[in-house]
């Protein structure tokens, strides 16, 4: 099921130059950082916003566009979900001794609850 | 590589109820809503930062941190990723033939673009 | 100068249930409570991207709207901006003897910090 | 009352290299660029939240926390207040002809509607 994330990010890739009229992928990526970003800020909103109304259907969509719209980001800076899943896996595997210790181990996470 | 969103959300599943001392994400649940979405929000802005500084390993690091998050959300109100992909491959089987049609059909996504 | 804001907020006020085609506020407004809020996700993280930008003429346009669009969801649960810098006046009394003491003395605020 | 958001903003430039111990904003500012910016986020994601809720005296205290940190990135970015409350007060001049047009009048503005 996961090949759904490499699917989508080949299909992302391959719309880059592509026609801005015909595709909204294209006309995203062709607007650039900004423009990318900003749906970014935005889906992040509509997850909570649906989240707060505890509309299971509309928390499903909105993570799926805050997903998608995750790969178009990544796609514009040249990295694939996989890279994303590589590093949970990597936590992943120094957590499956012991959560605690191994959050404390990745200095950035650690900055960032204190 | 493809499975580890299932198994982050298995052991988040299983973190409920668990040791708030011991595991950063049983004491997050134990917060509630607002705490978790709070970490929705702070992960889409630090991914936003990230990706400002042209900063790769960050960015998939902190992309990494915001579906990490997205998951002990979909927990928090019983979902899967499973859900959230299959979401994305309904919107693919149909985008094949026509990514523009197929979002057109998506009342939601089109509302967001208006 | 801080009478704009009251101004903006009776313009806004006044704008509520006015022509959504002749008005960007009355057309938001009439749109509700999600499109309302989205817009203060978008803004902030348009700030945050002005501000990672470094670009001071942006940051202020950015915040400019950030704001504007605050006023308009305070006027949309039918508050005022005067609620929010008497909010703020309230805290810099407490703080003027002790900053720390004050913020320790509001629970939200503690709570925020943990 | 319309001068608490330049008292506030000459508090916090005070605070520049004071005591991080004794002092929040001394210690937020201290941490940079990054850690104010995510403030934002953060403050934005609990003004939506206390919005979905309903709850006017948290949307007050939550705004007012979103204004309090974009004083402490202004000052960061030597910028003040007043920068802010000019340009809402340069666009109420214009909009006080026609709303419409005047937010046509600026590209940044119609490009975000876009």
């Amino acid at each position: 099921m996961s090949d759904i994330l490499e699917r989508l990010a080949d299909t992302i890739d391959a719309r880059k130059g592509g026609d801005a009229d015909a595709s909204y992928v294209s006309r995203l990526l062709a607007r650039g950082e900004d423009a990318i970003l900003k749906k970014i800020g935005e889906e992040a909103t509509e997850t909570v916003m649906a989240a707060k109304d505890g509309d299971r259907l509309r928390i499903v969509g909105e993570t799926a566009d805050l997903w998608f719209h995750c790969l178009v980001m990544l796609s514009h800076y040249g990295l694939r979900p996989t890279d994303v899943l590589f590093e949970l896996k990597r936590r992943e595997g120094i957590s499956g001794i012991d959560e605690k210790a191994a959050r404390a181990a990745s200095p950035r996470v650690e900055a960032e609850r204190k």
